[in-house]
């Protein structure tokens, strides 16, 4: 039997066909031109996944199911996109829509939710059942597997582990709201924090390294300066330690899961960045030694995770 | 059929029993006196248990089970108080101790978690299946129930609210970190601030209402002298206000609940906390008014509510 999982992104809808040993089959992506009416989004997905179980000679009574990871705040219950900043989508009933072009069930969660699970299915948390994973991108998304399946909040808009405070009142977050975990541990922020860093500290290497303009940084070359030795970077990354290991420290007195994933360009820094992670939350969490400590591991699946989590929606 | 409940706390061991309907049918308490090897205060638990039964004619075969509500972190799986700072108690296998008198089932919960069982199933979430609960006392307690379940975390140590970083670096908890949700909202919090602002404003009404002396401030001192056009207190109350609401913002970002419940003296209260919370966590929760905020209310079962929860662990 057979599933289909559909990581619909900003820039491309990422269709895969998904086996009962969460292998992905098949996959292919068209651009999502997210600008358009919603049923032309939602046709061109229906029409790849068509073209895919043809391809794959799938019958109808073959195909499980179709579940479809989405950015942005998710009705699960009921299917539907709630709002979406990305695609400017607002209450857009995705499963009754591409329902025209099934039989089989649809269902839709939160990406992140998605790449959770297919973590926990098939990848860095395959043998656990709860699970905190943290997308550190452009913004901080949150998921949240409890006893093997997605934990979304009881309404639309939970999970949002990026969206609770660090430091009230600190650096503005894209919510709208000072101090957010996002505004301290996504990329963006570690990218900001080290232009700051690099633009007060000329002899700083990171400058070097952006070739002079801090308009060049990235997520990469803090960690790179400090390897090298370079104090003022090594500063940035211990601070972007500390705010991430803290952020970590609440998801775990919260959840208390068995493993905490990573997932995003910055888990390229592998054990640079789980090993002392790892070390600052065995000191912070709730009980000390006296509770359990969940080992923070980065997500192995890259872009796979939301196709095989989305699969396994159904 | 019948259920025993029990809270056990620092200074009393309260027992009641409770029907199907969840009204308690009889209740009684001994003193705890914690400092006795666990052994010797399980026996008394077990006594009074047993006398309580025996009071109600009920027999070995209509009880369903006996459950306990405990303070500190509790190993729920293995019936274990692994660590409780009240009592001095680490790994105390309390339902097998306790075991040994009956044959019914026996479950033990966090007590934080047991209170806000009881809310949903006869209190101030009755028709709810999905409910944050914070205990502002001299700490900060949280029960998570998810679906009409408690959730105290995959493993021993979860569900741990109070400590989660509202603003880091802040002020000094109880569990060692700086800046938790605790150390912001609990009572002890609001009347640290209360003294701060009425030693540093002489002038302030709350110096009068603690008769010269700020050992005297209470919980209560601020609210009143707030009430009577106090503008010190007045904004010393705002920022409780916005501290407390920031906090369920976070948790509503995660869980977005059915509803949000507060317990603890602070309750007294009413509207004056509950209004301005509601109306602070409408503008403050992630997506706004896309998605669904929910009520916060104070609950209404007082210690009841841990026995209540508590008979509703089994």
């Amino acid at each position: 039997m057979y599933r289909v999982g559909i990581d619909l992104g900003g820039t491309n809808i990422k269709v895969g066909i998904v086996d009962d040993l969460n292998q992905i089959l098949i996959q292919d992506s068209v651009p999502t031109k997210a600008e358009r009416p919603y049923q032309e989004v939602l046709k061109d997905m229906a029409e790849l996944v068509i073209a895919l179980t043809e391809k794959m000679n799938i019958k109808p009574n073959e195909l499980l199911g179709i579940g479809i990871g989405s950015p942005g705040t998710i009705d699960a219950k009921n299917g539907v996109v709630v709002y979406s900043n990305n695609f400017g989508w607002e209450n857009v009933p995705v499963t009754k829509e591409l329902g025209k072009y099934f039989t089989c069930p649809i269902r839709i969660s939160n990406d992140a939710n998605c790449a959770t699970l297919g973590e926990v299915r098939a990848g860095a948390a395959r043998e656990t059942r709860n699970v905190i994973l943290l997308t550190l991108g452009t913004g901080v998304g949150g998921g949240i597997v409890i006893d093997g399946n997605i934990f979304e909040g009881a309404h639309a808009g939970g999970a949002e582990l990026g969206h609770t405070s660090l430091i009230l009142g600190g650096e503005l977050c894209t919510c709208g709201r000072k101090g957010c975990v996002e505004s301290y541990t996504s990329a963006t922020a570690l990218i900001r924090d080290a232009r700051r860093a690099a633009k007060n500290h000329p002899e700083s290497k990171m400058n070097m390294l952006c070739k002079g303009d801090i308009a060049n940084m990235d997520g990469r070359i803090p960690f790179e300066a400090a390897q090298n030795g370079d104090a003022i970077a090594g500063e940035v990354i211990n601070n972007y330690i500390s705010y991430l290991g803290e952020a970590i420290i609440n998801f775990v007195n919260i959840f208390r899961p068995d493993v905490v994933l990573l997932s995003g360009g910055i888990c390229n820094q592998g054990d640079k960045l789980t090993v002392p992670l790892s070390k600052y939350i065995e000191k912070g969490c709730f009980a000390g030694d006296k509770a359990y400590v969940p080992e923070v591991r980065c997500a192995t699946l890259g872009y796979h995770a939301g196709i095989i989590g989305a699969a396994n929606l159904v």
